[in-house]
């Protein structure tokens, strides 16, 4: 916003952008002698390009967007932009991304207690899964929390609701993708660390105990299109219940259509991405390594100012966050799938984790690097013209900008691109210990359609609605799934003869499961795909009519199917099928079924509504991939 | 901007405004248990109502504005704001003034170094001097400096150029008014510390060093319509040099015309206050008493929570923060004065100070006593329709909101209004020594004409630029002085007959000096009031023709008249008074007058033009107080 009559900063800006990446790592550029001699000049510092208000109504856009990118600094409050400006862009400097969203506001963190006398009340210093919480669903929550509420109910989120609303999905992040912050949008879990299969934690989340799975396998059930990230250990392990039970979460994925990438080549040679074939793409077991390595702050350390070097464990640049940004816009955005839209969160976790560890120069690097995926946000959001951009973080964090050593706190000092001395502290935790997250409000800046609802005072839960408004979201899954039909090829099976049921109109749910009440045969639990599934069924043995009853996971819509086994699979004669049964029709496409049959949201227990069954022939084949095993879950 | 939907927020607010004041201080008056357990609803911790995009466009208004009131939370980064919000009006509560500014943004606040291979370079944590002098002149400047540039260069500030434009000027704070936020609007010295003639850091800033003199010195040149605050001690003092040498700064101020007031009783019985008259309330020797008695933070002393106490010293509330904001707005707008407006600023000052003591309910008092004031001047705003009010701070400050008690660093527990508790921690210091500032960037919020200009990044310069724009200043107060004239009542003169000069039409300047430079009769240091002055002159004995030279002190613009010495004071025969005069008309008003010859903007030493003297006769009668003092310091 610097106008034409102040070369000096857009200078500044294109030498510092010219070095960012890994040339800032290693070394100072950039002599600020003749350039920073302007800043001391009446009006030198100034940001604003003249009066700002025209700008400003022009940055305000009526909503709907197509399109949400939700990026998150993990721990990025103003201290640690603040302390990544200075080193990589200088104090008069400008984060290419971050600090180019014209829309700005803040918002509170604040988490809630669950138990006891505290219960609802609020708890001053959230942790990441409570404000990802937030976001994601709209509901305050406690600490350990991911996106279920304080009363252990899950949450439906806004990568749920958008997929739920046709919408194309994508999850990246630097953490493992089971970390906290990604997971809010894929599950629903009572305590953050139930990973996988093996998490003790999981507790009756567990599927062996009847619940909805790890945090891993959940994110197999809600199919984002595309999730790239860290975090593939968990997917070793076996899976101890559920229709999967004794493979691993890798086998599973296969399993289920999913294209497992590993390397930065896998991901290259990644054309598409939709929920016939999703992208899963865990790049390391664990985090991602960080951009800078490490710095060790000490007490009273802060005295010999050093530069930020590269890490030697980087990932390749391919892999940078703003890389799998743009692979995931890319896939997103593709126009060879039709879509209404796609919601993108990205994450930059370690910023987070590097000042847990008083690591100044980690968490340099790792906010540099979430501002370099901001703006390849903005770049495609530009373009676009129809893409909101929210760029905020979770909680506020450790790190502070101080003038001198503190006496008893750890401290680093840096050298920034100017040449001047940065001193940060950390004052919360011992050395060797964590330090904490802290409960200062936050900045969070928009950009596109419906940016609004960012400027001023908002909570963190306001970016749930902000985003659900702006893709205008039917957040009534029920309703999504009211006009679900069953299609069968055809009215009459003889005993034990295999046929699939194509259910459609099923957008609020994820998954189907079904039973045939008269005699235990197998109805899988199956992945419903933008709203269809194909479900394989086995004609029961006994003669007479049958009724197969599918459920929606998510929505507890109840479609139900009839079918008439007899000795040799032809119709009696008559054509009777028995009391209620429409004839089926071989040749017949699904012209005239009876849809849902009642629908209640969000409960898990519908009430069965009067109509009933559909049981049309030719229903067109959907993408599904048969696996064998026992009795279905129910 | 709570919806009818969601009444629990507004009801929170309201018994949360309903108890504060003192009332809060001493108890905690709202058991949240009904309204909170709304808070952990889906939807339940929204601050939007709907959508926002409508609402913050009608906040977006045109300049320009009538008047501003800046305020400055000194030390009230986003941890002081929370914290205070957390612990009045609860976690999901808003603070009534603070957090109403519908347009917001953050501010960067880094200082210069000034001397030696770092001069110009970033000092990444700013004082109170450098950064009130960012926004007050709009040029960055190093820490300690008062509105002075990184070479000594004096810059002009809101507060002189408002006056210079003819609108009303305004200072209130808490503090000290020698103290650096206020000093910045009214004094240019190397050295924030230079408070009185006694101050020893004055030095070459110092009257009898030839400078400008002290902060106190130089706030009765300034002359702001009203000012109120602390700091009465520096105005027993007693002048070292000038023409008010040997007599105390108070009766300094009385002798040029100020209404001297030290109590709220004295404050409630002024009725105006103007140029002819200014308000100097200093209603005690120092810094105001806080709002809540003092916290002391141990190590490990987090665990035991306490609530915020009244202050017993505190002031009465006639003499709160938003009470003196009230009265300055009532005189500074009061229909009875010609007015194009007014720029006011207000500090809270101590949070900065109570954080530098870790002092926990210190700091949220004070932060509760600017939200007042905050909620004084948008209630005054929002009545006037042309009123543009900033929220921000000068830097942030070393208190934040931690979930467990640091080991080695000094932190309070207090039991808020929910009754939760919040442990604040400080540290960046040891006990018992100073807390330090920080260098994160800022909060900056605005309401009403021009404040679009505070959203996105900005610099703390911005601000000067955001409010002389919003104001329409002209910056080049030469220019205001150009037109400027004096009259003499006649042309011929008696040896020793005493006379006034009449100047108009000086409003760039606050004081003019004289010389008569055929011989050195006294022509003293006089005020400027609104651009007019009355300079009492007295004839020299030297029969012939002379020349009074007046230059104004601020932009150099210089003025000269002559008139003739006879010995009877009577013209001589023919009416011939010399070469190029022009002969004075006794009866004739000013309308036949040259004005101004030059004028060179902020230079000190103009170049005379070619244009002359101003001498017609019978001047208006202008206030003035005439003194006695020897020749008149140039």
């Amino acid at each position: 916003m610097k106008s034409s009559t102040s070369p000096r900063v857009r200078s500044v800006r294109r030498v510092a952008t010219g070095c960012a990446a890994a040339a800032i790592a290693t070394t100072v550029l950039f002599s600020p002698s003749a350039a920073f001699a302007e800043t001391a000049d009446n009006g030198g510092a100034q940001r604003n390009d003249g009066d700002n208000t025209v700008p400003l109504r022009s940055a305000i856009v009526d909503g709907p967007a197509t399109n949400v990118i939700l990026l998150i600094g993990d721990g990025m409050g103003d201290s640690e932009i603040t302390i990544a400006r200075n080193y990589a862009y200088g104090a008069a400097g400008q984060l290419p991304g971050i600090d180019a969203l014209p829309l700005t506001g803040q918002y509170t963190t604040y988490s809630l207690y669950k138990d006891g006398a505290r219960k609802g009340k609020p708890d001053y210093v959230p942790d990441s899964a409570a404000t990802g919480s937030a976001w994601a669903t709209g509901t305050k929550t406690y600490d350990n929390a991911v996106s279920v509420d304080i009363n252990g109910a899950p949450q439906q989120t806004l990568l749920e609701l958008a997929k739920a609303n046709g919408l194309r999905t994508g999850n990246v992040s630097t953490a493992e993708i089971q970390d906290a912050t990604p997971a809010v949008q894929v599950a629903h879990v009572a305590s953050r660390s139930c990973y996988g299969p093996d998490s003790a934690s999981c507790g009756a989340d567990a599927l062996a105990a009847g619940g909805l799975g790890s945090i891993s396998e959940q994110l197999l059930d809600t199919r984002p299109d595309v999730t790239l990230g860290g975090g593939s250990a968990s997917f070793t392990q076996t899976a101890k219940a559920g229709d999967w039970s004794g493979k691993t979460l890798f086998e599973q994925a296969e399993g289920r259509g999913y294209q497992v990438v590993k390397t930065a080549a896998d991901l290259a040679g990644v054309t598409a991405a939709n929920q016939e074939a999703p992208v899963l793409g865990l790049f390391t077991p664990g985090n991602f390594p960080t951009r800078f390595a490490a710095t060790t702050a000490t007490v009273g350390g802060a005295n010999t100012p050093v530069s930020c070097a590269a890490n030697p464990d980087r990932l390749g640049t391919d892999l940078s966050l703003a890389s799998l940004t743009n692979s995931a816009i890319d896939l997103l955005n593709s126009p060879a799938e039709s879509s209404k839209g796609f919601f993108l969160q990205v994450e930059g976790a370690s910023i987070d984790k590097r000042d847990h560890s008083a690591d100044a120069c980690g968490q340099i690097g790792e906010t540099i690097d979430l501002d370099e995926a901001v703006r390849a946000a903005l770049d495609f959001a530009e373009k676009d013209g129809n893409t909101l951009v929210i760029v905020t973080a979770d909680h506020a964090h450790t790190s502070q900008i101080v003038d001198s050593t503190p006496p008893t706190s750890l401290s680093t000092a840096v050298t920034t691109l100017e040449g001047s001395v940065m001193k940060i502290s950390y004052g919360t935790g011992a050395a060797g210990g964590s330090q904490q997250h802290t409960g200062a409000q936050l900045r969070v800046a928009g950009y596109g359609p419906g940016a609004a609802n960012v400027v001023g005072l908002i909570d963190q839960t306001d970016n749930f609605f902000t985003i659900a408004n702006a893709l205008r979201l039917n957040r009534d899954t029920a309703a999504l799934s009211a006009g679900a039909k069953a299609t069968l090829p055809k009215t009459v099976f003889a005993p034990g003869e295999t046929f699939d049921a194509a259910l459609t109109g099923l957008a609020g749910d994820r998954q189907i499961t079904g039973v045939v009440a008269s005699e235990p045969v197998a109805v899988p639990k199956t992945d419903v795909l933008a709203g269809s599934a194909t479900i394989p069924l086995t004609a029961p043995t006994e003669l007479g009519e049958h009724t197969v009853t599918l459920t929606g996971s998510q929505t507890g819509t109840i479609v139900t199917a009839r079918f008439t086994v007899t000795a040799d699979g032809q119709p009696l004669p008559g054509g009777a099928t028995g009391t209620g049964g429409a004839t089926g029709n071989a040749g017949g496409l699904a012209s005239a079924v009876n849809g849902a049959l009642a629908s209640t949201g969000a409960a898990v227990f519908p009430i069965l509504g009067a109509a009933a069954l559909a049981l049309l022939a030719g229903g067109t084949a959907l993408y599904r991939r048969r696996h064998n095993r026992p009795i279905p879950r129910a």
